[in-house]
């Protein structure tokens, strides 16, 4: 069963890669963006190197250069080619790295094939997560660089998740009242999650109202019609700050053609669509279109409570609770320690997913996180009071 | 009594002044740091903008042009001069500042001498307690601009705070256990305290052990001599930027002379004394030398809670809490209301006191906060296992 | 002939190509770089909108997006796409750009099939000298691009134009001396020049010594070796400024391996030939070793009155003149005249040619520049005493 | 004689600084200019070091600290301060500083009582000639220091030196042929000069005609109504960067108030003088401002060989010559070497001198020069034709 894990993972890998042209596989459009070619053979080069070449006891490595050119941060694995340049990385070319992913596949399903210790196994659920998060952050990082051509390429034309609306009836707000008191959050039981969700833990509540629906492009754009934007009061200093340098007065994407607001999606420019849910907000958003509604975001325990009572996974939602270690929370040994702790300062939790995150990757206690500022990703708003 | 409390609040101000020469008042050193000049007019101002010219009928402000050139933040209150030119601002000279002091008080006086409502009594103690903040940022600036200067000017010769040792003896290290359960944390009865603390509620804490002394100067050059800051995962991300970016290998202030470690202190440049507690360290150093420690610091509540059982106020404690709001936490009406609630993103709390905050001027609820790269206050390590 | 010459250059520019995979084509690595892509068609939108457009009556654009796309600095014919974001623009993809090319090229044969004015076959040449520039920039941002990547890639096995050598023997340096007077310079007769050669006129010179042949590596590496690059009396003001802010100790491309200099090559890693003649340096770099020698760079009018006296076309030669109109230039009306005028602050001219430099491009009285701090060039030293 | 030079010069310094506070002295308002109290201590550690410390056998420091403090650019005598933190040096005090001054003082005058070798006495007297540049900077760099404060302080109610008309009646335009042929330019004689004015040599001129006046703001504020400031091609490509980057649309200085251009000046803010003649403009404005009237500035030979035939010295004109060296320049041996030679790179000349350019200082000779984009000089307009 974690060989065909690994198998379908693997693949929906490159199925999201079909439709581009091998041009699209090599811009590095921002220092917290990567290229296509970059996220096929960073994921591979984490089998190769944290599995083949410490369990495989003849396994001789792909090309001894990936290791350098693929390593994303791990700062124990060695030196690592400058992360802002990944873009200038013309060789290897796009058939050698796929040639890299079939190499490492192969010699990943002979493992599987045999008898491997739980470890071992527990390792390759890891890549395969790991793998996941990539498919998303390719997706997101495309469209950011593809946005960038002022003739908005199309990716896909029937991929369009910005066109997404509420599961439910918009028509009734509907409130959901959780009572105060004691509750437990964090993972529970022995399947996968990640490190940072580990510590099942009891937290004190307090009673609090959550929006069973999330914040529609309609709502937005009536807080952009009220001098949203340019009301500093609803904004956090620094909020205010990032949006004066950066000028910005709405979510990435969008643009105001002739009165009518337009967003770049992964199916090119197309009208905004006021029913559909908010998208690609940074969190100094969130918070100040929660003040402007004199609401406010929920905690991420609130949110992990709740979440039992909506449905959710249209939007990651950004919470405001900045991201820090669950009580009892260690750094694994290794460079798998590197993954997740030394990221807890400076980043905001989200929680739920998105039409971008790949399937059974989410769940109740998963715990994203991204710099206030960034709205590449599908983040959205729900609201609490 | 009030009237006694803004007394002796104001005196202390210029008494922190004394030692100073005309030249002194003016260089902003930094963008988070402020000429004495302007602590001096700023808190002043607070009084006249925010007391005096609402209700006092026939009020008439000292010179138009000061609400400008020395507000600092009230973006409610209009325009004001650039933050990081106030080294430019020449005049008014230091003599028509303090008689803008002077004139402020004379009229604050009055207004106290007579019958004044409840409301207004609670923002003169706002004031008071503002001004008692920019007392400590007073200095804290002063130390910072006073240090660039490479014949390390002497502020007060028996000014000395980083000569601070633990209370208690540091033979043997003691250890305060603190039981799981519920807790009250927040600000509770009628006395003062700012708006970031209200909302007493409950919190469920885990069990932890808490130190009831501080890290000392001799504790921390083992972590220097141990490599600590050139093994990158002791570090948090940022933290290992920031460093590299910034060439930090010490505490703010220090300086290897002849293999002998010495700091700056406002009685000049002294050999670090290493029974003394450490000082001038940011979040990011707190945070490294908690790990290579194999320990960690505690959270705003792990330390609210366990500070009836230790002593405190020696140095501000670096706590692994974000700075957010309450549950409950609402924003004040008008310019008053942009005093915490804006910053509540991308700062890190700070417990306790130092010796150099002003005398009354904390207490166990008092959430102050920084961001985490900031090293110019006194600020140290309390660590939790 | 003019449409043998248009072709020729149109092929020269795509057999540079040849060698390159389509992820080659992609990358700007340097806001002062392009991508081959952009060259290839930036060159044939010169073509398309200073000539087809205006004076082919029923032509229609090959597609109106690649105007704005594919402008480089020309401000005058509109909006144009961010210079530093050429990297992103993964589409139109490089075989639609080769169609454009093809487009235009049997367009313009066509035309010079015909019978066209004296001004439009003008055009044409101006057209064909401008592709030749980018020929020479073609490669070295390519190599500027390449270089950056740890694995060293190779362009072509045999292209390595750094191992020149001087064209006479070196055993014996000879200075050849020009006497005071006075000589005229700039372009004379009706062959093609650009507009910034113009205007032949006299100038003054004072007797001077000029070397025959070029600074090698071996006498740059005595150089390096007599701590040139830490020693600041050799240098300007800025270049100490830029040689300490980018950590600048050798020239661009060079490297030290277990005590041996090597240097990137089209053809990859190299050591460096102590008898071949220096290259990839800066201005500042030429005007320190000058200085070091206790000599000094020529003029561009010394050198261009000696220049039939020794053979040059082996590297760029910096001149210690900056870039400036001769007297009587005026800028031509119209997107033309945004050729050279407008550059002319803050560079320096330099003289010759390079084995980069594609044939019959250059002459005695071109005048080609760039800013002081740049290194990609083929750039070299002769000295004047 | 030189005693008395000496003397008026050292006075005239003071003289200027008579106005100020001791608040004034302190601020560096921008890397490019330094504090009042900086060029009253650069200008005596220039004796000190220059003169005192080599020829007075038991000559004392008076603080050997001021060394390190007040060296300005002076590598070859040992480490300096950071030049951009000039402002934060608060001790010495201005007290201290002037009792330096006066030390030195008594030094220099009682080495110029007794008799002393010719070779001093021209190192005196180029110390003279070092702070009458040092008199035009510290009264350059004062405007622009208070010009930031918004209150717009007053220097000296009668010093308004932007109201400077043309000596002659404007009413015609004079204009003033020079014929084509070998001019000599360079300085003449045994009376001081700078270096890099030495070096009389030949030069070849073609036929000119120069303006006998200079531009008049009215003739500017014609030119920003003609959408100067706001049409790319009047503009040298790097001007255009300029500008956008920061903004600018009229010159230092200017504001528009209510539809009127006022300019701030050392006496305070005064409406613009269209009859005055325009100052604090840019090398990118003057050139902006020659091609929109189809004309060009002058060389600054052009310049020199005409100056005999007009008045000047109310404003430093830019040439359209970038500073270099003249034939035979050669750098001298040790720190004074380091005056001028090491800045001819990126620097555009200006000739004449301005109405704060101190007396006796200037000649037809003197090459003052200054990056292309500064405005804060009271730099003006020559037109040539």
């Amino acid at each position: 069963m974690l060989s065909a894990q690994y198998r379908e993972t693997r693949q929906y890998t490159e199925l999201l890669c079909a439709p581009l042209n091998i041009e699209d596989y090599i811009p590095q459009a921002a220092d917290f963006t990567s290229p296509p070619k970059w996220h096929l053979a960073h994921t591979s080069w984490f089998f190769e190197e944290m599995i083949l070449t410490k369990f495989v006891a003849d396994y001789v490595v792909f090309d001894t250069c990936y290791g350098f050119l693929f390593n994303s941060y791990y700062q124990s694995v060695g030196e690592k080619a400058v992360r802002a340049q990944r873009g200038v990385i013309t060789r290897p070319t796009v058939e050698h790295v796929y040639q890299y992913r079939h190499y490492v596949d192969e010699h990943i399903q002979r493992m599987l094939s045999g008898d491997i210790p739980q470890s071992v196994k527990a390792l390759i659920t890891l890549g395969i997560n790991h793998e996941q998060q990539h498919q998303e952050l390719l997706l997101t990082d495309l469209k950011y660089t593809l946005s960038l051509n002022p003739i908005g390429p199309v990716y896909r034309a029937d991929f369009n998740l910005v066109g997404d609306h509420n599961h439910k009836n918009l028509q009734e707000q509907k409130w959901l009242k959780i009572t105060q008191g004691v509750y437990e959050v964090g993972h529970l039981g022995d399947n996968f999650c990640f490190d940072n969700e580990r510590g099942r833990h009891k937290v004190y509540l307090q009673e609090f109202d959550i929006s069973a629906s999330l914040v529609t492009n309609g709502e937005y754009i009536e807080f952009i019609e009220s001098a949203g934007y340019s009301t500093f009061h609803y904004w956090l200093d620094d909020g205010w700050t990032w949006l004066n340098n950066n000028h910005i007065d709405c979510p990435l994407y969008w643009q105001n053609i002739d009165g009518q607001w337009h967003y770049y999606t992964l199916a090119g420019i197309k009208p905004v669509d006021s029913q559909a849910v908010v998208s690609h907000i940074s969190y100094y958003e969130a918070s100040a279109f929660a003040n402007w509604k004199r609401m406010r975001l929920a905690t991420e325990f609130e949110w992990e409570v709740a979440s039992s009572k909506f449905e959710w996974g249209q939007r990651w939602e950004w919470t405001s609770s900045a991201y820090q270690a669950y009580p009892g929370f260690s750094i694994s040994e290794g460079a798998v320690g590197e993954y997740n702790g030394k990221f807890m300062v400076n980043q905001m939790v989200l929680r739920g997913g998105s039409g971008a995150t790949s399937e059974h990757h989410s769940r109740a206690t998963y715990r994203n996180f991204f710099q206030p500022h960034h709205q590449w990703q599908y983040s959205g708003i729900r609201l609490v009071k």
